[in-house]
């Protein structure tokens, strides 16, 4: 899945390039995105008792980015777990291809009254099965 | 009140100058430090059943303001209405006491479960007004 | 002009309604993308040595806006000065039309080496003019 | 060095919980106090031509981080390169002691003028060898 993203003016700093926090904001619209794409909306999972929290998520920064830049999240399914999955994010600059940075997002779904992990949802595994990086 | 702020580097664009939302954070800050400092931190309030939406926030940018620079907001209450209050914040650079900017907010006063609008709790109201711009 | 923003989950709080400074950001994709569409988009501007930094900005928070909730942002030019003009912003739920926000932001013009400001250029007076309130 | 930082409410969202990205903003106020703390502010640096972006940032969440939690951020050196260096960061609960988070970050020692990677000045790395993690 791609999601397009132009950088915002309030994302850039005074070095004149994106702001390191901004990337990972961009992790989030492509994560919710790719839950709306696959047809379980997080609100909808909100609504049934379930959170998808961090556990962990990193980046590298390859490549300059500026103010204005339209970006390409390419998003594909590192691994699913028994309660957690993983995602991997390339962004490359829409017009050059060339590739910027490169993510990694493990979330976990827990239960939102206990705050506990519990098994992901089989319906989720299954849609998850069809975006595994593998395939992409 | 006084509160006491290093601008971040987050918060400066490419123009090297604050960026304009930040200021409002920093009004949060500020508006936090307030409650906190009349001996109701808003996490006891929001544990009794209250929230404070923000209806009305302004704010006049009248100087330069940088990355490291340090400010000050004076925060001092302008209004106080039968179920919300209004903030005056005046932000001065701390070494030069110069004034950059001029904020208002006004904080609204809701039941959290309805969602509705009540009387501000008599508590507050008592230790607000000791805090009246024109006390100041 | 409308710009189309779908509410991202890290702009709303744990009040379960979107942060009140969101708005403000939000404001920036819409005059952003208005001197997008005029042909005049920003990044030529600040490469011909033209800034424009916010001078007043605020809101007023009609209604409630939450998690996922797809806005549309009515941009309009109030008033265009002779080194500043003023945008009226009105925010509506695309679903039900309801008017949740609207906001005001005044823009100076300036010269981005001497840090003052300098007459509008007239192509960008003409261009606006096209889009005054009085004719939306 | 250890940082204290307040939990604000604007970085916890509707899970009730801190927003994944404030904890990398937070790396970026120890980051900037570190430099401070060693004597060469970065504001001195940028103006002397260097800036230091990051070319690598992780964090793993442990536990539960909520609204007005006040984080204690332990910063050391985990590793000095040629042109680069690494920061590890402890995140614990104040009251508790109990560790929350655990962050990286890699910054990269650039000509502003070139974009160009260049060599850590001797008198920064001399500094950071005093705050390597071995003898934190």
């Amino acid at each position: 899945m791609i999601t397009e993203i132009r950088v915002q003016f309030k994302d850039v700093d005074l070095s004149q390039r994106i702001h390191y926090t901004a990337l990972f904001s961009y992790f989030e619209v492509a994560d919710h995105g790719f839950f709306r794409k696959i047809g379980y909306p997080y609100k909808q999972l909100f609504e049934q008792g379930f959170h998808f929290p961090r556990v962990h998520v990193e980046c590298d920064y390859l490549g300059t980015i500026e103010y204005d830049d339209v970006l390409h999240l390419k998003t594909s399914i590192e691994k699913i777990g028994n309660s957690s999955f993983a995602y991997l994010f390339e962004v490359t600059q829409k017009d050059s291809g060339a590739q910027v940075a490169r993510g990694k997002m493990v979330n976990v779904c827990i239960d939102s009254d206990s705050g506990k992990p519990v098994p992901l949802p089989e319906f989720l595994k299954e849609s998850m099965k069809e975006h595994l990086a593998a395939s992409k």
